[in-house]
């Protein structure tokens, strides 16, 4: 995506090439972006030439089968040394290279500086994270078919709850269910119930499903692309006061959504829901919400203090919680993308379910 | 695991304390190493005082049950600077500091040094992968519960073979019955059928099962530890050249483990492999082993050249493979713990099974 655009900001910062590598099991949000190629490697965006990948050998078909179709093979082991000796063949220039500072190690670093002794750098990583906030139109088509399959999956749990007797058969459910349609997960899912729902981010254990409020954070990976919902539900009927609380958080997750604009500011947003918590407020301990991409947190960030602004073609969560230590939580979590008006991406129920 | 040890190398190369960090999702392996902790946040290690974690306010009940018993709180968005706030009023001395140079961004490293205006650093990466590739007595408790889990896993997904009908399918079983049992998995399965498995890395697919080879890689984790296994079964029946090539790959895969002792050279042992393999070795397109503990891939490593000797308390990989380009591929892949003579910690079965 936007490889003409980050062309661009290569010519306006005095750069000769991009280089955004990966080494490990982790792919490179940046390499999966601009290439949808997930492996080890390292992607070269030239400015005025075509980008290319340079991988190991054994994953050589896999890069030119990429969004980019250039590819060529390095020695893993002498992994900047063997991308230094191609872009030489290729007579890249190499005397200002933009990097990723915030995926590039200092030991990686140290090696890349041994076989580029003259090169020097400046960090891309907050240009890629702005031009990645905005989505295109294909990436809209990708990231609409991808909450389309989430919301199957996160429906399909809910329906078949009863069955599962603890927390990690219902996380196992939903990573299957992906997983079989040849999908990814964003993140291993949450669920959390009883009081371990008062932890945000509780890792599902082999206990028992505890009865009230149950939490659910899921999210998928399809083409590259994230998405991310979560439900409370309640286990076994709930006390008036459970309903009160759930419906407050509800209606406040709704308003604020229904509020949002182009241009409100990311920290006003966040601040209206903290108002709007009063005394809960002290139990609302995250942001409200972030972008959703090729990585499951990105721009925008609605928290305190937050100056950015929320523009069209954006993709973010609205995700309002309210945590009683020890005691219970909730959550409740929409994906929306911008438009003239905000677009719920997340479309499985709302209503307090009870199973 | 091995704090003391860590200290014992603090003094030795003169540094005031060891700092690890994760600062988003990914576990930073060396903090789950000393520490059996998983978030976001900060370890410190003073060569004199007791370790202790420094994480966002959500994560401090379960920094609290970590085997770092001591948590301060920190604010997420001034990382550094709360954990310059926090080692000032312990009196940690700051001047210099051990970190893992391959798990340190320059980004974060840049905010470091806005915090940390005097300290200097010395790299930690390779101590730390010399400390974890000889197992403690405790260690290896959980390492055997792990492999255990995953042959019970990995059995079951071969007897139900013939119900899967996809890749997808048979790889996200895989998953399901290691979630649904709260483990992790220590990568994303690998289920590679026809000539997808002339690929080492093939990604399961949503595409019909192939006659002939399919590759199975899996690996769970337990309380932080990872497992790897590979075992080739046979969909439909198999040829007499696919049966020799088996059989030729199993014995090859059988003697080497029989054959290894302490002290043996890595580099070695990847020769005889290869020695071994004849004509095919052209077809075997990656390392012989590596070792597996926290992280999948960790030291020793068994390729060419490698100058790393077998020690009593490894646990490492040996897998051999054959991958003709576009037709067919089959690995073969057992761990073993280093003992006197090597135990072999994957027992599923290993004769060629056809489904």
């Amino acid at each position: 995506m936007k490889i003409n655009e980050l062309k661009g900001i290569l010519k306006k910062k005095g750069l000769d090439a991009a280089l955004f590598y990966s080494s490990g099991m982790e792919p490179n949000p940046n390499m999966v972006y601009f290439s949808q190629y997930y492996g080890v490697g390292a992607l070269i965006v030239p400015k005025n030439q075509k980008a290319f990948l340079i991988v190991p050998e054994m994953e050589y078909e896999r890069a030119k089968s990429s969004l980019i179709k250039k590819a060529y093979s390095m020695n893993k082991k002498r992994f900047f040394e063997s991308i230094s000796l191609i872009l030489k063949k290729n007579k890249i220039k190499m005397k200002n290279f933009g990097i990723d500072k915030s995926a590039f190690t200092l030991l990686a670093y140290k090696s890349f500086k041994k076989c580029f002794k003259k090169s020097k750098t400046k960090d891309l990583a907050l240009d890629c994270l702005e031009l990645r906030q905005i989505k295109t139109r294909e990436e809209i088509k990708i990231i609409k078919k991808a909450f389309d399959y989430a919301d199957k999956i996160i429906n399909k749990a809910i329906k078949n709850f009863k069955k599962f007797k603890t927390e990690s058969e219902a996380a196992a459910f939903l990573e299957y269910e992906a997983k079989k349609r040849g999908l990814g997960t964003s993140f291993p899912p949450i669920v959390a119930s009883g009081k371990n729902a008062s932890m945000p981010h509780h890792m599902p254990k082999n206990t028992k499903l505890q009865k009230g409020f149950c939490v659910i954070d899921f999210g998928i990976k399809y083409q590259g692309y994230c998405t991310d919902i979560t439900r409370a539900i309640c286990i076994g009927k709930p006390s008036r006061q459970e309903k009160e609380i759930y419906n407050f958080l509800l209606k406040i997750q709704k308003g604020i959504i229904d509020s949002i604009k182009p241009n409100d500011n990311c920290g006003k947003i966040y601040g209206n829901c903290v108002k709007n918590l009063g005394e809960y407020s002290k139990y609302f301990t995250h942001g409200l919400g972030h972008g959703v991409g090729v990585e499951i947190h990105e721009l925008p960030n609605l928290t305190l203090n937050s100056k950015g602004k929320i523009r069209k073609g954006m993709v973010f969560t609205i995700e309002p919680g309210i945590y009683i230590p020890k005691k219970f939580g909730i959550r409740i979590e929409d994906s929306i993308l911008m438009g003239e008006r905000p677009v719920i991406l997340t479309n499985a129920p709302k209503d307090l379910l009870i199973v």
